[in-house]
């Protein structure tokens, strides 16, 4: 069998958060991004479904609208895109499967080969590897304290006239846990407009505040409409329901719709309604500071232990929110090497940052995930880890 | 604002299919391509809801695997892929967002700009739009009563060497009703094949029987891997759900499953784990046989009215499962016209046949579905349209 597959196909390449060796009960893991599955409310989505499946009947089964239920859009209009800034109507506003779905969408939507993509320099790596298919090139832009550097990303926006478009996530990133500071939020959003390239703004885990501080998005300093920003239920709420949406200016969400409907129609029906009737019942804002102070309580304790157990040399990000902390050993230590070795002597696992770079080289970078732990296994997994980092320095 | 799409959303079409005029509730349909709400077993997927809840606790809301929950997996390959007549196993399936998803994906990994389709002319609008992105040659082979005429088809494979796949619903197609002959699966698989050209077999609504007569399907006849099977829950459970399968040999399956990595991770754990219950402590195909009678019983009074109400001339075709009649009124008839005229004066909707043709013309067809109206509602419906359209003969 000698198959031929298209160009996008051949560009393709697998996630690489997606390793088999972060499935191992055995490991204590800082590799998964994945919310805490103690913290959903279980309970009281069984409960929403229930009462929907009793309300809608048999709509909760049917098709539906691509642009999906309007009473959700309603509800994430008033309760999710006013927390960001961001002042819409549910019109504004397209339903899809996590915000995955939409950054896959806008590769789809503003990439062809040859075209460039400005993004933070690491980035997340499920989005570098979807834009991947459509052979980009990758323009990324070094980052410091406060997130990506403006008078950087200016410079390559200047440079490289083929960048048609801007990835980046302003609140906690992944991995780095870095976030944008309000003056440059305010800065990139001139900079859209001034080069006329939309902004991907990815937003999963702003709502996860430790200061009770929640940032107003790159969209809230939008006033031509060059930012999309992406949204997701899966960190405050519960991921394996793939619900998330984009909001965008009119001419813009047309596209996202119609790739929605090319795609796969519609998002899940029944997740619509009961994620409604979930937040029209229950109180999702209540929840994401209920498990927003655990993160902090995990965050805390790893930093302390990461200050204790870790060589005084290796420098560490502290993240205001969010799921990550960013490390950088020492340039002559490999992560991918060091992965297999803590997970066969230490049992602990964690992801090397390799894989969420734009450039080659930075094989000395993991990102540590405290959102999956407890609090007892952050400390012991942490201590076991610094051990074997400390015999190389 | 002047924003800069991509070639793939320059090309995007919306779908013919989702007409605001079908949405009007006052109008007879006999446009939408749905199953019944009724035929929901809306009671038994809120009790399988409840029981994946109390079994899989906060499994059912975290991500999961990719490739889907291998529980459902395994009951596919029992409960469906059999009686299709392929023998496989649970990790020849990916799990996806509706066949539609593996419609989408088919054009994304083998379609280069320029490159061709051939498919039967007419065929699903819905496929058509999701391929338009994608830019292809569009070659649409004739059908008689035994479905796509392989003899043409083979001319054109040879005629056209840039041909990179072939996409047919063999079963009670989407638009015309029609079946392909079990002699021409063969010769279709052979075809494939012989001319190194994967078929994507769309089969949504393969299991609807009228007869008792279950086809083996193309996949059934390959040896050689170059058949892409694509199964739905769509029209024997529940469309809301998104929930279908592809199922093709190892180096397919894997673009296929990197591609839903990329576009979405995964499709929604709580579906796939009470779809899995629901046919664990139900009868799915009971059910199935149930909703296929009552569809035959629709089917039936359509004939019947429509040979009662419409005049000699017009072409009908008498599908042996599934949900559309295919009807050719004499070329005139400019079948978008009609449909307005028909909406306005006669409160009855259909979808003009235009949209499903790879070629200009054929004003004069339109699709007539049976499937999300009842009894009373055919008889009435049929008979109002026949009145407007004896009144141009």
């Amino acid at each position: 069998m000698e198959i031929q597959f298209s160009n996008l196909a051949q560009s393709m390449k697998p996630s690489q958060i997606r390793n088999k060796i972060f499935d191992n009960p055995e490991m204590i893991s800082f590799a998964a991004g994945k919310p805490d599955s103690n913290f959903f409310p279980t309970e009281e989505i069984n409960s929403s479904a229930a009462i929907a499946f009793s309300k809608y009947g048999d709509n909760t089964l049917q098709y539906s609208d691509t642009k999906g239920f309007k009473d959700l859009r309603k509800m994430i209009v008033k309760q999710r895109m006013g927390k960001a800034g961001v002042n819409v109507t549910p019109d504004d506003i397209t339903l899809i499967s996590g915000a995955q779905q939409g950054i896959e969408f806008s590769a789809k939507l503003f990439i062809n080969e040859g075209d460039a993509i400005l993004c933070e320099n690491p980035s997340y790596t499920g989005a570098l590897s979807a834009f991947e298919a459509y052979n980009p090139q990758f323009i990324g832009v070094e980052m410091d304290e406060d997130g990506m550097v403006m008078e950087k990303a200016e410079e390559m926006l200047k440079k490289y006239t083929n960048i048609k478009m801007i990835y980046t996530i302003p609140n906690f990133q992944n991995p780095t846990g870095v976030t944008l500071s309000r003056n440059r939020r305010k800065k990139m959003a001139e900079l859209a407009s001034k080069y006329k390239v939309p902004i991907i703004e990815d937003d999963p885990y702003g709502d996860i505040i430790f200061n009770n501080n929640r940032h107003p998005s790159i969209k809230s300093f939008d006033d031509q409409g060059w930012v999309i920003y992406l949204g997701s239920f899966s960190k405050v709420f519960a991921p394996g329901l793939r619900l998330g949406w984009v909001c965008a200016s009119e001419s813009i969400l047309k596209k996202y719709t119609l790739a929605k409907q090319n795609s796969d129609l519609q998002n899940n029906s029944l997740t619509e309604q009961f994620t409604f009737e979930f937040m029209k019942n229950y109180n999702l804002q209540k929840h994401i500071v209920n498990i927003s102070n655990e993160y902090k309580l995990r965050r805390d304790i790893m930093l302390t232990s990461l200050k204790k157990y870790f060589p005084k040399e290796v420098k560490i990000t502290s993240p205001e929110g969010g799921f990550f902390i960013w490390v950088e050993l020492k340039t002559e230590i490999d992560t991918e090497s060091l992965l297999y070795e803590a997970a066969e002597k230490q049992k602990v696992v964690f992801v090397p940052g390799k894989s969420f770079f734009t450039t080659e080289g930075n094989n000395n970078y993991i990102r540590l995930s405290y959102s999956s732990v407890n609090r007892e296994e952050i400390t012991e997994g942490i201590k076991r880890l610094g051990e074997l980092i400390t015999s190389y320095y």
